[in-house]
């Protein structure tokens, strides 16, 4: 069977997706997805054909409706996810959509509903950063118990997309246009970083701050109204603790996803400004060991056979898509789907809310 | 005038603080300080000799009353700590103790409260990382405005040398003997970076963490009392807000005694564990620049004029011993003096009980 | 006008360069390539269809004869680089080769003869490391004279996918079936990079070794007749001098192609196990400050938008892709073509032979 | 018995010496030395009295005759060491003498024929790199075969202090004056590393620059004679090769002593400039380990019993005045001594005169 896509959006990931749909069976092997349609207000047949879509439309009603598109990618705005997503799943369709899930906790909710009523169909959202080899490496060294016991997780994420205070203000600063703030755009990656790694969040305190909080704009100074960053403390379920730190301010800082796990018996430490390597000290080594992303990473091997040559961040993108494709066709299943995508959601929302009070996430329990 | 120096204690910090007496003129000129006794429960002639003390004995007291000892450097296990700094402030002699003050926080408020009582003694705690040139020259950026108005911290501390599970119980794991754990031993010289850099705390919530409740004994286990880890969310009275995180068992690290400041215009990171370098970026800049230390700053300049030739651990206590006699000779205040060692012990003590609750420091303000 | 591609070979580089001619429009926009002919000896029906290509063939000679190819991907073996890249010229295709040339000078100056007589086919030999951004971005900065005069080159290019002696004697092992060893494999890549940066070489000095002179085979041990590792010392034809090293025993190393420049106003660093870094120190800076590639490297931009993303090994390779169509499109030239890849061999196989003694590279002048 | 100690210098090293003197006992225990006489021009009394010497004088031929003086440290212009350490010699006393040994190879050669028909007279040159932690433990690896047999060596010394071409001219960049260059200055410390890593080099080719081949004086632009650069290769009489560089031209370098060996069995790599760090890759390691110094390494734990606590600069210049008290006394001999000096002295001779052509060191064998 041959997959038949919609994509919507043509910016950032939009880009990304496409690549990833164009590449992942030359390097996963397969049948390569049928590129059905490409979504866009601007209806960009020049992009569609250098994407190797077979048409553009500036009706996304249209390309989700298509039945020749088995699998929709959302790749617009956050306020437009819900929309999208929930039409994709009423028409029977698949979707990969874009994190965050959508701008308030109640759509996001409604997002999962829905999809928890079409068990049929495969939701996955983009946390690209569950694909890269290193973590992937990570994950299995935790789940492996090569560092025993999970007992502390320290993880920031930061850029400075934001630091700028003659950046202009946008509607992406408000609640209702941008909804969360840096913990929508890069907080919710660390969340499904840590959450992966170390397991469900019971208690949380948190604190968030807005470190510039008027904006030039055309009808003078606006109010930034969500967070430029946020700190939280973290109680797992499983009894170890958690410092979490995200910043969308922090001068100097590109892709800062960086995080530490103490275990009982060793350390792993990462950050994926350097995303291939991996830093790992077992108890009785002589100091961390750098593990540079190989072949014998799978998904890397997929790439290249040879170590050290360097894995990029759209390749990630083509990791999630294969796992997409292969849950779609009955395979491992992938996540995070809009059920664990909500558990993110919680998570985040109970970080800009907490301001400094413990809060506890019991749901995290159940969806874990 | 040659100043008469008493030393108690031959360990770690006993050693460090003979090499800094020992070099201290070498370094920076003047009179070399007259090394009249080394006190320690062994009465170590061979020591005394070694590092040039005119005696030895085992009678601490003797020492501190000896009319040629004009300061008493203090380098004894913690609960020694107020006996003899109280007996050497009663003697009319100047203090240099090793941190922590003492084992409890009303112990501290009676010091703090002894000295204040003997304005003409100087009292200086052992914050040995507020000497290293690096430090000195981030304090400085921060001061001068480089990074601009710093909206928010990082720190961590971690070391490992509780991490091994079979590491036997000791008294140093209790309350009573070792007051407390990562707070006490860690903690504190990363509060005492962190208020140096970003002023008063005006609020924390905490938590700790006991990662190896029990440890073996030759009675059978027995229970840890004091923390091996704690995490912190802190308000700066400036406004600013900052995580802190200290450990002892963080496998494979040393002496991460790490941190970094997101001003509104730059950021600083740093990590004693290459406690040469300090990386600075301001905006503009395409990057981080690492700044290895050398002579443009002072107290390097006095070891060595030759740039990125490796500034030492000990070296820091020689600047200290420095501070300490110029202070003593009429000239700068030196710091942390007991008042604002004070304020480091609540702080510690206020993540040492918070438990996830706010916690309000208002005395920070008044002693800072 | 759509290009026809033919791509003979499906190991390493053979899917490096599908997942190139698949992506180049994607990334860069434009008609995507028309893939007519996937040519193996096996014939990969899935792979052809995986990787997009219209079909298999056994007959490499009929793929580059294939009407419909305008261009032909070579990543055989070296020992087929000769035949098939002539047979592609004269078919009147432009031809996309590889590294090495071919396994002697004898061969490389044949093919680039035949190439010098097809002036109107494009010739493109696959020197990745000469497309990363960091590379373009360092390339510029020295053009520019940010660096001022370059006077010192420091490079090296090692690897360890030779050190296990235990590993078995092969065909890529002898003169005849590999041709060089570590300067055909490794240094011809660093011969690339820092020609590139620094002009022609007019003479070295080189010295070569045989780490492991025999390997087990099926018969016994059998003598390594190619050069696990070489060093070089090069005079350039500017003035400046420089260090060169490659090996394929280092043990650890992976893909270190690490160079630096001394310039009379600055240093450029760089390593490929970091290949989204380069380190650049100008007179007056404080250290040396970490530029991370970003979207102001224009072919940073054309598969992310976002800074400190991760560029990866195989994104090199679309870059390369895109100078190829470009050139065939008319536009500006790209290289190494034969000709300048002639140089190269001639300096890996002066290298080859020195044996100690200078040797001049008067051609080196007048290809550069 | 107390050893006599007359320091000769007080800039750079003289002050570098009186803190080893002042501390070694400190450190490593038995009697302190009695510092008898500091000699310079200027007879610096308030140096003398901070640095704990009982007098100071402007003769520094009354200082090497006193008779309370046991060994004479010389710290003084290269050009000045050969008339001291030889009036040291025949008054009897052993020699500290900083490197290079002298200027010209017969000055050296005289001192080592000297030294010679002295045997009961320790000589000593200050090495200092030979004495750090993480060098002391490299040399131990290596010679505990944990890295195999060493097959390669690449080595660098890189500073920039005469980067600056506006630097004026001085009596230092003359051969008269001066002696060698970089090679001199640097290149001699590589050198003493290298061959205590390496052992005997049997063979060389090396090539020298000046960078700025003139520099502003009262008079005018005047030419600098000694070299700004040099490079070579080299083979071991062991049958490993090796490359080595040396610059004082290398714009923000600052100590960068780095070098790496790769064994047969792994590899190491070490950076002055982190002098605490010591990376380490053993055949089937997943990568390069970053081994801290600490107390595992005596002469680390003589001055802390903390790892990852900092070594410095400084304080291998105690190790090395340690080996010299025990040697005199004695105990296990020290080295380089002038015996092993004059064969480094060959080796920067050998490189500032082949110019590209191999130059055969015989000698090396006699001498290791």
């Amino acid at each position: 069977m041959t997959l038949g896509v919609a994509l919507i959006g043509t910016g950032f990931m939009g880009k990304c997706h496409a690549m990833a749909w164009r590449n992942v069976a030359t390097a996963f092997g397969g049948t390569p997805p049928r590129l059905q349609v490409l979504a866009d207000a601007a209806a960009p047949d020049d992009l569609a054909r250098a994407w190797g879509f077979a048409r553009a439309t500036a009706d996304w009603q249209a390309a989700v409706a298509d039945p020749g598109v088995d699998v929709v990618s959302i790749t617009t705005p956050n306020g437009l996810h819900r929309a999208m997503a929930e039409a994709a799943l009423r028409a029977g369709k698949h979707v990969w959509l874009e994190k965050p899930m959508a701008l308030t906790l109640a759509d996001a909710q409604a997002m999962a509903d829905l999809a928890a009523a079409h068990p049929g169909q495969v939701t996955l959202l983009g946390y690209n950063y569950l694909r890269s080899p290193a973590f992937q490496a990570a994950r299995a060294l935790v789940a492996d118990g090569v560092i025993g016991q999970p007992l502390a997780f320290r993880g920031v994420y930061d850029e400075d997309y934001s630091a700028d205070p003659t950046l202009p203000w946008s509607w992406r600063m408000t609640h209702q246009g941008g909804g969360l703030g840096a913990l929508g755009d890069l907080g919710c990656h660390l969340v499904s970083v840590m959450v992966a790694l170390m397991g469900p969040v019971a208690e949380l305190t948190a604190m968030t701050q807005i470190a510039v909080p008027t904006r030039p704009s055309p009808e003078g100074p606006r109010a930034v109204e969500n967070e430029d960053s946020a700190l939280a403390l973290i109680r797992f379920a499983s009894g170890a603790q958690g410092s979490f730190a995200t910043s969308r301010v922090a001068r100097g800082r590109k892709c800062r996803l960086q995080w530490e796990i103490h275990g009982s018996n060793g350390t792993l430490v990462f950050d994926q400004e350097n995303m291939n390597e991996l830093w790992v000290h077992r108890a009785g080594d002589a100091g961390f060991t750098r593990h540079l992303t190989g072949p014998d990473q799978p998904d890397f091997a997929a790439f290249c056979p040879a170590p050290g040559h360097g894995f990029g961040f759209n390749e990630q993108k083509v990791v999630e898509c294969r796992d997409l494709i292969r849950a779609i066709g009955g395979g491992a299943p992938c996540g995070p789907d809009f059920a664990a995508g909500l558990t993110i959601e919680r998570i985040i929302h109970a970080m800009a809310t907490s301001n400094g009070r413990p809060v506890t996430l019991e749901a995290a329990h159940e969806d874990a």
